[in-house]
């Protein structure tokens, strides 16, 4: 880790602070919760995973009715893992595509071959819920609707609850790739109707990544036996065994659940996802403010635009060469995601993880200094 | 972590040492070098995470032939891929199996409907070397062989070498589960033929679990696009993306992929596997001494016994309730698995992870100790 350890930056740890969409900047007691060795059969940890899975059901008050289902890997075999159990090779999946997580879950869907139908639009544009509409109304097979909650990339917020209405108004179920947005932004299954919502132990949740999990509808899952297949993407098999053993089917990334189970005692102190969804929102007004103010301009207008995550149009400033930006602000102990994402000229910064309105305060001076250091007097005028 | 907490161990860290196959003991060292903040696209972990991955392909002294492909999640997803990636659907897999490692490897065919024949023994029978002849021989349709080189319950030692012999004799690939073995029992590409091995973060090479991987030979992997039937699980795919690119295709698990880095330096530390190997053998011989003179009888006999675990005959003294067993010992600070596993009325002992001779004396002694506190003068009169 030379390239890492020679910066000593502004977090706990003297390390750099990590304005990305994950993984995310944790604090000292997640990480200290890994330094211990623990045995996946032994009680202990059957207990700490119990209490980790029946607090991820709680963050999306779904406790009730559904049932948290873990996946070891990441957010994306969540999410694969939910499509193809829940779906079943009869079924039909309309997907809302607008980035880069839409185009995974048609990608996964095409791999698998399952029948999908697609409303595609560009990045900063939301869904249309009358064409969503329509198209319910026109394809009677189509049996699931999938919608990402935020898009990693661009930032953007879809409109979840009111596609659920929609949804729920013609009686599909609704998939939805919470990864991005799960414990921050509101979820609640008591009023928005969904089957399943996928997402990982990192991110807004503010663990360490290698824990994939869909909370999945008990009464839909429970009719999805042998849909799935793969063994290991097989969230009813999973489900089963765990109900019935208290163990996971295979070696689970133990130091990973516990740091996760510290992160969600954190977030409930933290108030839960209000709490944390307010300290993003502060993050995102201050890094937003500051950068307009360098001459940045933000990809999406506000009120599409979610708090996780921001996507800045490219600079055109002769002197900006970006990995060269994202190198100068790695030195001053802020790490952003070199190379741009999806489809538009955007870089995008993250306000999520362990971070508050004064780191965020912090890396935009630090991208002020970086801007000095490169000799560019004013974005605005050159962009 | 309750459970766990309340127990100080004789382990660095003073919690209970474990003696299972998986999740291991691990030096203080590795469990340290996860505390810290990764991002998955910075140029510092890239550049670790490529180092991972060349010290994984020479720990099979693989390197001019095969590549390491990582599946974040565990040993048995890596299996999945490897089965499901290297196989074509037009291909058959022919399945040595002898243990539960082999009978998943199985299911998992089976579930994503790839053609196999199986080959079957008993837990603590070894195959057979001319009935694997005749089975290659009376079906040309066979593609590719499956073996795991050591069975995780029963701790057979599967005859690699002599299985690779009689494959490559007839043409055909050898895939190999080395989730118990990897690290810590010989497997040199130069001598031995195989298209790939899959394992895992744990266990032998004694990192945290949550980072599977497969050791791929290039050429066969170059073949292989657009068989898996799974977006997760391609690892031809996987692979093109991080040559390509030098990332992930997913968010990775950064630090347990730290923690491997460090592993991987101290199994070199060691001597690499040799050296490695001789340390379990050394923890394999004290165990199975001590506990023969306790009155245990194992599974195997030595000429079958791997190094790395040890199946004993559940004792039938009426005092002897392996449960109650389980949690006397682990109050004297070492954990072993509790339930037994497979076919057969066996517990098992692990020899692997940051284990000493001196630590397996300790174990031996706590269970003469728990054997003691249960009553019970003598298991050898008893069983």
């Amino acid at each position: 880790m030379a390239g890492s350890q020679a910066v000593r930056g502004p977090s706990e740890t003297g390390g750099p602070l990590l304005l990305t969409c994950g993984p995310v900047t944790t604090s000292q007691s997640v990480k200290d919760a890994m330094v211990r060795d623990l045995g996946s059969r032994d009680a202990g940890f059957r207990a700490l995973n119990r209490e980790v899975l029946g607090r991820l059901a709680e963050v999306a008050n779904a406790s009730g009715t559904h049932v948290a289902v873990p996946v070891p890997g990441s957010a994306t075999l969540a999410v694969e893992a939910m499509l193809t159990t829940l779906v079943p090779r009869t079924g039909k999946v309309l997907l809302l595509v607008n980035g880069v997580r839409g185009e995974r879950a048609k990608r996964i869907c095409l791999v698998a071959g399952r029948r999908i139908a697609v409303h595609e639009m560009r990045e900063e544009m939301p869904p249309d819920l009358e064409a969503l509409d329509g198209a319910l109304r026109a394809d009677p097979t189509i049996t699931h609707v999938f919608v990402v909650h935020c898009e990693t990339a661009s930032g953007m917020l879809n409109p979840v609850a009111g596609i659920a209405d929609v949804v729920a108004t013609h009686g599909r179920r609704l998939l939805i790739d919470g990864a991005s947005a799960f414990g921050a932004l509101p979820l609640d299954a008591a009023s928005t109707a969904f089957d399943a919502v996928a997402a990982a132990s990192d991110r807004c949740l503010e663990g360490v990544p290698g824990l994939g999990f869909v909370i999945c509808r008990e009464a839909s899952l429970a009719q999805a036996r042998g849909n799935a297949a793969s063994l290991a993407l097989d969230l009813h098999d999973q489900w089963q065994h765990l109900a019935t053993t208290g163990r996971y089917r295979f070696t689970p990334p133990t130091q990973v659940i516990a740091a996760l189970h510290q992160a969600l005692g954190e977030l409930q102190a933290e108030g839960g996802q209000p709490g944390r969804g307010r300290r993003y929102a502060q993050n995102c007004k201050v890094l937003i403010e500051g950068m307009r103010a360098l001459g940045f301009r933000p990809l999406l207008p506000d009120r599409l635009q979610s708090p996780t995550v921001v996507a800045f149009r490219m600079p055109k400033a002769e002197r900006f060469l970006f990995q060269d930006f994202c190198d100068k602000l790695k030195a001053r102990g802020y790490v952003i995601d070199p190379g741009t994402h999806g489809l538009f000229g955007c870089f995008h910064v993250g306000c999520i993880g362990r971070l508050d309105a004064g780191n965020i305060e912090g890396a935009v001076s630090a991208v002020a200094g970086v801007l000095a250091e490169l000799g560019i007097k004013s974005l605005a005028s050159a962009a």
